[in-house]
């Protein structure tokens, strides 16, 4: 039975990375030794690294002026990273409380001694809609505006970026890091966790523009940006093995044709779910057209009992993962990169079928 | 060509559990899916997680008052997450400095804001042997004794944990975590990257007593010892894959027969390389003998350009990554859990023909 994994993170990899990983598992490049066990201080680790940042520099067209680094911590170390190094002048941010996860931000940024100023929220609307600015904003009042690009658990995107002035733009785009195109020059600082579409879980990307690395003390080192631009990442050992693996995804993805291409599969992709969703009369997606995410799609029959039914029975026939996250209920498909369009077409194919007989 | 990797770590791993991960990569369990795709939210990874979590209390004999975590960030991380998490009553620690990590971790501490009393030093004696404590410490006076139980890069270990007191004792176990039997209840908290002696780079370990996990404010969460206590080391997405391979390692060490067994064999590897160093006109270990590590062995030509010599004509038969660290200089030999016997023998027969040669 072929198998889709429909989760939202740790997520689907490409097969051929898969492949390329097991191959060469025992003996990275003929030299004997497994990617697990050769030391990040080799010139083999040396080329990884350096390949990985300049394919990502390719990938997104991200300016000399910017600074690729590699963190551990995920989005959420990010999360106490960013005001850290960044919210140093005013101690005071701005928010944009689209979901979940950008008030996890805020709720980082402000236990870390940060006046955190949310704009816009759509909470009262169960974040069905994105929150936006009604008037722009001012570098001499924040240190950045926080913004969660795609609300993993909501299933919103922004498509783009909301008008904010000119406050620095911090970028929190774990869960459509390069599935969806974004222009990086309209960024301070982005960020995000590899495990939804770019590699497995363990390693953290972040673009920081390099006006913005300045130092700063009384911070662990381990999220200290400017202790790992001046040692390249490697201020201590890196998660060899993550960033090993991350490579291959990004070298896949050039192979696709790059983000341009990607994007248009993924939009091919989500729409390939809404359609159906939008004809069916069982299941729904209550998420405002324009805001629509191309990465999470909720959806529910309205009834949890059935959505369970239907979670169990699309299991069943090798469709992992649909569970909703508990604070929404009813159903998610992650298509993230590593999705084929085939894998979503059997679950389109199935929810009608299952629809047709109920 | 058989090749032994004798680098200070990331490091070899044993071969069974290369084998295994290899095996069993495109599908976990019979799953369809990717150790590297699956949920941390899954059943799966409960029971690898917990799994992994009970190998490691019943290898170092864990007493039920005690907390397994799994982090990220390394020691590093840890050298931060241990002043912020423990050095909340004086704000004062007091450290053992007996080499490089030793001293990294007060300087991590003491830019956190915590004083550091250095109370004791090997650095005028080159670290070549291990600094002791004139009289105890009292926990009157300070938060804990922060010990390096082996010095990765100068070659010591202490076999037996400095007299000191009452004082909660810290101990970075990073290079010679399980492969030295220490007695748990002897610390207030443990910690050590596994990349050493127990897995891939890409996750720590960290022990700590209950009584000393309170809720700290104001620190970033991945550092959080409370939160990690109250959400199974799933605050945020852990790293899967390290700690599953990790998780293979602790089986294969239960499978060597438990750690006595281990520190037993450990002790037989380094016994093999010290006595030939001993015995040899060419080669030198400084370190005092009672302060010898188990697992890091530096030796030396006394001639910089012979020893670079040395350190090629052993790569080109399959002995690698012996060049010493750089504020050493000369050659180390580090010989963790997965170091095989016949591994050690094969450097030594190595270093018997070139001495007799030369």
């Amino acid at each position: 039975m072929t198998v889709y994994n429909f989760a939202a993170g740790p997520a689907t990899l490409p097969d051929p990375v898969i492949k390329q990983i097991q191959a060469e598992l025992p003996s990275l490049q003929g030299t004997g030794m497994s990617v697990l066990e050769i030391s990040h201080r080799s010139a083999m680790f040396d080329d990884i690294i350096n390949t990985a940042e300049q394919d990502i520099r390719d990938l997104m067209h991200v300016p000399a002026n910017y600074h690729i680094l590699f963190f551990q911590g995920g989005g959420t170390g990010q999360f106490a990273a960013a005001p850290l190094n960044l919210a140093t002048q005013h101690k005071r941010i701005a928010l944009l409380d689209s979901g979940h996860w950008a008030s996890r931000a805020g709720d980082e940024a402000a236990n870390l001694g940060v006046t955190v100023d949310t704009i816009a929220s759509t909470k009262d609307k169960h974040y069905q809609e994105l929150p936006h600015l009604d008037k722009p904003l001012s570098a001499e009042d924040y240190d950045y505006l926080h913004v969660t690009t795609n609300n993993t658990i909501e299933g919103t995107a922004y498509h783009t970026l909301p008008e904010h002035g000119d406050v620095t733009l911090v970028g929190d785009l774990s869960s459509n890091f390069m599935a969806e195109n974004y222009n990086v020059q309209d960024f301070g600082l982005i960020f995000g966790g590899v495990q939804k579409n770019l590699g497995p879980a363990g390693v953290t990307i972040t673009i920081v523009r390099d006006d913005l690395v300045k130092p700063v003390e009384h911070i662990p080192s381990i999220l200290n940006y400017a202790l790992f631009v001046k040692k390249n990442s490697m201020f201590n050992t890196p998660p060899v093995f993550a960033i090993y693996a991350t490579g291959l995804v990004l070298k896949w993805l050039k192979q696709q044709g790059g983000l341009a291409e990607i994007e248009e599969v993924n939009r091919k992709k989500a729409a390939l779910l809404y359609d159906f969703l939008d004809d069916s009369k069982l299941f729904t997606n209550y998420i405002k057209k324009s805001d629509r995410s191309l990465t999470n799609v909720p959806f529910t029959t309205d009834n949890p009992d059935l959505d369970t039914q239907v979670i169990q029975a699309a299991a069943d026939s090798g469709l992992m993962n649909l569970k909703g996250h508990r604070s929404v209920g009813g159903l998610r498909a992650s298509l993230y990169n590593a999705m084929p369009v085939k894998g979503v077409q059997a679950l389109v194919d199935f929810l009608h079928n299952f629809e047709t007989q109920h």
